[in-house]
């Protein structure tokens, strides 16, 4: 609508690039992907001066082991956190990792010093993830996990290309599409008692961008503001981006957005 | 927030104006509009290596019959496209145009790679335009209906300025307005039968301009997700213009946008 | 997404910064905050060429007494009005600085040639602010006021910085938290009656930055649509800012904004 503003630059932090607090990163994927789907982002957060790890989880990555838990994926990310004994720790979670970083935060409470939701399941106390999704949805995921031989269910191209990655050029959800592996489907119908998180009084950010349509945004379901306002006051960060298109083709301004939501 | 990001520059789709696939649109304009509305956006596609249709419908544009139907409006882009045989193509409705293409879509599912709604109406079967306005709108229609020599129903300016054209400039807003012709009342009230409409298996898609207030965004009402979630699996792409004035202060980003939700 | 779009440029408008239409605006302010607030947006909308006022009004600015009621607020902007004999224009509030635009709106009428409401409470006739306020916020503002000695709301820093400055980085979070006073609680707790202004035909603006939280946007809550349909018919106008930050560090954003919703 208008080209450029000529805004007044009063304040030296308008230079983001050489002041960034100094933070630690963990970064919690959703389903299917796996640590992978952090490199980019975790990269540019590195380059502005952030320590930065993406611990995978039971039942994706390398594991050949499809059968698990919510409580092993849970464990995956609370082990790596108390081994490397971290500390002060910004603990993000996307999609499916809402859920184990609700979890995580439940068992480490004292080494978080903020929990960030990226398009992130916020679960109400004993919900499960397809207790979220709309009926439709749930169906498929339903008949999706019927029809495989080991409990998993596998998003057909179509389906991925729509949801997940409406925004990018062909080619490049096609990219995205070849890292996508069977999820495990238990941890999604799982229901999770979620009291001790909502007892937690440690600091919560919610990261919506809009164009993320793999849950639809109003009429009783989506991201935000239906599963944000469980957080109760939380800090809320806007971007335009979709679900996963975004950590390959604008990692810069995802991690600026993970960014802000993690600072002080 | 943010000025501009060094982001990874590694996939050559990028620099889009050299890679957009080549598609062939048809564009179905709505209310208080004529074939006319696609002019600019059509000759940026066209520019990008497209070919489009801009097939104009009864009682609209040099058609001096006022006294039209549904089935006549739907006829006449149902005819275009059979007429020039055309194939494979992305049929695109905007505002009341989506209800043109809902039932164009009964007709010649054959005909049709994916249907793309902008800022449309998704009716449900047996709905008319009309049961998805606010109240207050419906009984000015109905006014405004019921003081006209010809069944029609014309907008006042002010009511078109704020709803229709509001992130425009005054002057661009008249200038719009000046080609504003009085719309047959007749089809927003028509209920329609589109049960096979919601068997067709055709990829959809939404375009959804977040300024856009010809509909309350929420509350029951509203284009996303109100109505767009009545097509089931669908691809959503969000722009930031309003419903009418893109059309000529921006085609290109509507067309870029046009292309993101038709492509495959 | 897309860089820079070679947009076809017909109208001289798109200079905007020769063409703006000369308004005079009065500029009514909110909760926790002073006239001051508006000193970065109004430099800007001078320079544009406008004429601005930014009424101070009771309990807050230099106003020692903090025991005041809404009708006190009222009249300080309607007398300021009346004072200076200003005709034709723009009043624009911000967060509770809508109601006070609704009540002035009420005993000035044919003064004002055009209501803008930027995040602003639109109250229905009989309610008041806190009674469109989540539980849990309206119980937090009455631990608050039971716990302040002058009958005073004071916002502690990290609610603020997490719910009306969500987007700044923490110095300017903190820049911004000293020029904030405690908010005199009375009349964010008054049940205003609002018969007149709904009867007022005087045309209204909405103004949205959708990176606010102080409210969450759905949900039977929020700015927009939540609030903003009460209006009735209304020209919408949509940024990407949140509640506070914006009026320090892009008031050129936020006045052309402004502009765009108080122009004809």
């Amino acid at each position: 609508m208008y080209p450029y503003y000529p805004e007044i630059r009063r304040f030296p932090y308008l230079d983001h690039r050489h002041a960034q607090q100094r933070l630690t990163f963990v970064l919690v994927h959703g389903s299917w992907a796996d640590a992978r789907f952090w490199d980019d982002i975790a990269a540019v957060l590195r380059g502005n001066g952030h320590v930065v790890y993406t611990p995978e989880y039971a039942g994706h990555g390398g594991d050949p082991n499809k059968n698990v838990t919510h409580a092993m994926i849970t464990k995956s990310v609370v082990d790596f956190i108390t081994k490397l004994n971290l500390r002060d720790i910004v603990l993000v979670g996307h999609s499916f990792g809402g859920t184990v970083v609700q979890k995580a935060a439940e068992q480490v409470p004292e080494r978080i010093k903020r929990l960030v939701f990226w398009d992130a399941f916020v679960l109400k106390d004993g919900e499960s993830v397809v207790d979220e999704v709309p009926p439709q949805t749930r169906q498929g995921f339903e008949q999706l996990r019927a029809s495989s031989r080991d409990d998993t269910i596998m998003l057909p191209f179509p389906l991925f290309r729509d949801l997940f990655v409406n925004t990018a050029a062909l080619d490049v959800a096609k990219w995205i599409y070849a890292s996508v592996a069977p999820e495990p489907a238990k941890p999604l119908f799982e229901k999770l008692n979620l009291k001790a998180f909502y007892a937690l009084p440690t600091p919560k950010s919610y990261v919506y961008f809009y164009q993320d349509n793999v849950l639809p945004q109003g009429e009783g379901f989506g991201w935000n503001p239906h599963m944000s306002i469980r957080l109760g006051q939380f800090r809320l960060i806007v971007g335009d981006g979709d679900h996963m298109t975004d950590s390959r083709t604008r990692p810069a301004m995802v991690a600026q957005k993970l960014y802000e939501a993690g600072r002080d």
